[in-house]
């Protein structure tokens, strides 16, 4: 029993402490040393919990989505569905600013960079954006239903054009450092919300 | 003077390859050897051009930051201003769909590659979106004037969210590989500027 306990936190450590090196550096830029560096786990240790650097980038992303949607839905607050889409928007950003704008969002990195060669990193990034979408949908949907939502945009296409702005802002703001951009883009989310 | 004409092709050659290389793989994931493997030009004469792997990939920007700007000069065509930016933006995805959802943007997939660690990199991918952006804002802003453009949101940032959710949707619609995923983000674009 205290062994799996040990492991489980061992395999946690090792997952937290990669997805800080994974979302600076990028997969291909981060050698399996660095990981061992940077967690202090034994080569051995390390790869009886990850068959492969693969194997591990895999799991830090599933990790990842699993906490982001534990974030998402804790931020999904507010008195109307649409306050709520626009409070999580501003609760990424806020991330992104308490980071100093390094690093940005896992998924769209990964996406970037693993996408095309990699599909089972893509089918998780895929779930994600589906799902953030998804949620944002649902609420908006409502918001139209009940009418507090006055765009012309159709609550789907609108909550893929939040998503998309949210990940483009992401990187765009990472590019310019500049906390007003992020301003910017969400006061145009709100805008596009209506609100 | 035959001599410049070959160098200034042989330097052309390069950049247009390593370009095709770059987008596809990154920076960190393509080594000189591929590049000299692509080219077929020898590593004495690559290092002629380039002193480093950095200069060549800030060359290859610079290059298609060149590129993109006579594509984009063109591509904003139409009969009035909304339809130019709207027209402009479908250019870009029509390419995204010629090649298969491949690659991407240059300048997106670099942003979050290289500028935590590159402020050159950095700067160059800045001019880009702030050029891109500033292209647009002109734009909304004539038809803000007079009269043809109906959103409630100003110009300036209207045309940061367009180029964001243009990066984001190259993104989003790189990982799902659906060509739905393209015509609603057109399709939100062109609600957005209420065509």
């Amino acid at each position: 029993m205290p062994v799996t306990v040990k492991g489980e936190q061992t395999r946690e450590h090792i997952l937290k402490t990669s997805r800080k090196i994974l979302v600076a550096q990028g997969f291909h830029n981060t050698s399996v040393s660095e990981i061992i560096s940077a967690t202090g786990v034994k080569k051995g240790n390390l790869y009886y919990y990850f068959a492969s650097k693969e194997e591990l980038g895999l799991a830090v992303l599933e990790d990842a989505k699993v906490e982001f949607f534990l974030f998402l839905d804790k931020s999904l607050s507010g008195p109307d569905p649409v306050a709520k889409v626009i409070n999580s928007c501003q609760a990424i950003f806020n991330i992104q600013k308490k980071n100093n704008f390094v690093g940005g969002c896992l998924f769209g990195n990964t996406a970037l960079e693993m996408t095309d060669s990699n599909p089972e990193f893509a089918s998780v990034i895929q779930e994600v954006f589906d799902l953030w979408t998804k949620k944002l949908e649902d609420l908006l949907l409502s918001a139209k239903e009940s009418g507090r939502l006055n765009s012309p945009i159709p609550p789907r296409l609108l909550a893929k054009t939040v998503v998309a702005t949210v990940e483009g802002a992401l990187m765009m703001s990472r590019v310019s450092k500049r906390e007003k951009d992020l301003r910017d883009f969400m006061a145009a989310v709100k805008s596009l919300l209506g609100g």
